[in-house]
C-alpha cells in the first residue's frame, strides 16, 4: 500500500514574493507538514509555494503543485507531482477544494482569493501574518503551531 | 451594426443574500448601467446579481450571466445571455476578466474572491458597502456615482 | 425589453485554419443564424469563429465570443461581447454548454473536443464536412439547411 | 528524496462503463505502470479509472485522481491523491496536460474529448480498442505493450 494513502492533505497558500523571513516560515511549515506525515498541496510556483515544497521535500514529504500554466516547466524544483491545469488563476480554487485544511502565509491578492474560497467552503484555515477578514481564520504565531492546528481541524472535519 | 458593439461591459458582483436595501441599490446600479449604454455582466444567479440584471433590463440594457452551473436553468429571469460555465465558483474569475470595470455591492466571501482577482489584475473597481481590503477600491455612496466612476475608469483604462 | 431576450443561442465550432471555401460556408452560417434571429456563440478567435461572427454581424445579429485568453485583445473584430475566460482550451466546454444547438464546420482537434462534449451532453449537433464519429451528428450540405436543422432541434429540446 | 520524484506520469483515460474484459485490461495497465515505476494520473471516478488505479495500487504505485467534483467523496477507493477540481468535465484537459503520455482504453465521448486534447497538444498517446480518429494514436494489443510504448514516447519527448 502506498505510503501516501490516507495521508492528510494540507494546502499552503501565500504570496510569490515573500520577504526572507516569511520564506523561512513557509519552509518550516513545509517541514512540519512532512514531519507529521501530511501531503503538501500548493500552487507550484515561487515564493511561499516554493519554500513550503522545499521544506516538505527535505523531510521526505510528498509535494503536489497545482499550476496555473499549460505545462509543467514553471513548477518549482521541489514539486513531486505537478498538475498543469492551464486555467490560470482559476486554479486557486482547486488548491482550496483539494486540501483538507489550509495555511495562509503573508498577504497577496491571490492569497486573498484563496482565503475567500476557503471561507466560503468552510474549510479549516490557519493564518500566519495574513489577511484579517474573518474570525473563521485561526491565527498562529509559529509554523509548528499552524501545522498542528491545521491537522487537528482537518481530522475533526473528516 | 448591433447596438451592443463597442459598449462598455460593467461587472456587478455581490452577495446572493442582500437585505432589501442593498437589493434596491443593486437594482438602481443596473438601471444606471443601462441608462449610460453599458452592458451588464454578472454571475447570473440571485440576490445582487438578479437585482442588477432586473434594473438593467428595465432600462433596455443587455444582461450577461456567467453561471457556475452546467446548464442555464438556474439563471435569474432577467438574464438575456446565460453562459453556462459548469466550472462552479471558479467562474468568478471569468466575470472579473470579462468586465472592463467592476462594482462590488455588499459583503460575501464569493464577492471577496472576485475583489481579490480584480485587485490582482488591476481592474477598475468601485465598492458600495463592501470589503475594505485595499485603497485600490474606490468607494461610492450612491448607485449613480458608482456607475459614473466605473465607466470613467473603464474608459481611461482602454 | 432587449431584443436578445429569449433568442435561441446557436454555437458555431470549427477550425481556426479553414480553407477559403469553408470560411465562406461559416460566414453564410453566421448570416443565416442572424436572419433567423438567433444569437451566435463561438470561440471568439480566427478562422471559422471569425467567419461566422462576421456573417452574423452583417445581418445585425449579436455575437458572443468565449475566448481562451485572459483578456479580450485577441477577439476577432466581429465579436460584440467577448468573454475572457483565461482557462485556455478548457473553454471549449463552455461554448457547448451555453449553446442550445451546435453547428460544427470542418475538422480540427479542438472541434473534435467540442463535438465530444456535445455528444456526451446530448446537445443538438449539426455537422458540415466535419468529424464522422457518431450518428447523433446530423449532416447538412448547405449553411441554410444546417441552421434550419439546428434551430429546429434546439426548439424541440426546450 | 521522495520516491515519486522524477517519476514519469502516465495518464489513463477511458469510459466509466467498461465491460468486464476492458476493466481487466485497465487493471493490468495500472499494474504495468506501477511495475515500471510510473505515477498514474486518471479521472478518479469509476470504470477504467478505477480499474487502472486499483492495478497501480496493487503494485505499490502512486495514484492521482483529477476529479470533476467539488469534493473528494466520489473518488474511487484506489486514489491516493484526489484533486477536487469542481470544474466538471472541463477537468478532462487537466488530465491530458498533466500526464507525460496517455493510454486510452475503450470508447466513450469523454474519452474522445481527452483524445482530442491530447492530439491537439501532440501528447504521446497509445490506444487500446479506442477511437480511430488519427494516425497519431499508436495502437497496442496488450497492456504491457501499451505501457511500454507510452513510457518510451514520454521519455523521448522530455
Amino acid at each position: 500500500m502506498p505510503s501516501s494513502l490516507k495521508k492528510i492533505r494540507i494546502g499552503v497558500i501565500g504570496t510569490s514574493e515573500p520577504d526572507a523571513r516569511l520564506y523561512r516560515i513557509a519552509e518550516e511549515v513545509g517541514r512540519e507538514i512532512a514531519r507529521r506525515d501530511g501531503v503538501l498541496i500548493c500552487g507550484g510556483l515561487g515564493g511561499v509555494m516554493e519554500a513550503a515544497a522545499k521544506g516538505a521535500q527535505q523531510k521526505g514529504g510528498l509535494t503536489i503543485g497545482i499550476l496555473p500554466t499549460e505545462d509543467t516547466s514553471l513548477a518549482n524544483p521541489y514539486i513531486d507531482i505537478p498538475i498543469a491545469t492551464g486555467i490560470g488563476e482559476a486554479r486557486n480554487i482547486i488548491i482550496v477544494r483539494s486540501a483538507e485544511a489550509l495555511i495562509a502565509i503573508g498577504k497577496g491578492f491571490g492569497t486573498l482569493s484563496e482565503i475567500s474560497f476557503a471561507l466560503k467552503m468552510k474549510k479549516p484555515l490557519v493564518g500566519i501574518e495574513t489577511w484579517d477578514v474573518s474570525s473563521q481564520i485561526l491565527s498562529a504565531d509559529k509554523p509548528s503551531e499552524a501545522v498542528e492546528k491545521a491537522i487537528k481541524l482537518a481530522e475533526e472535519a473528516k
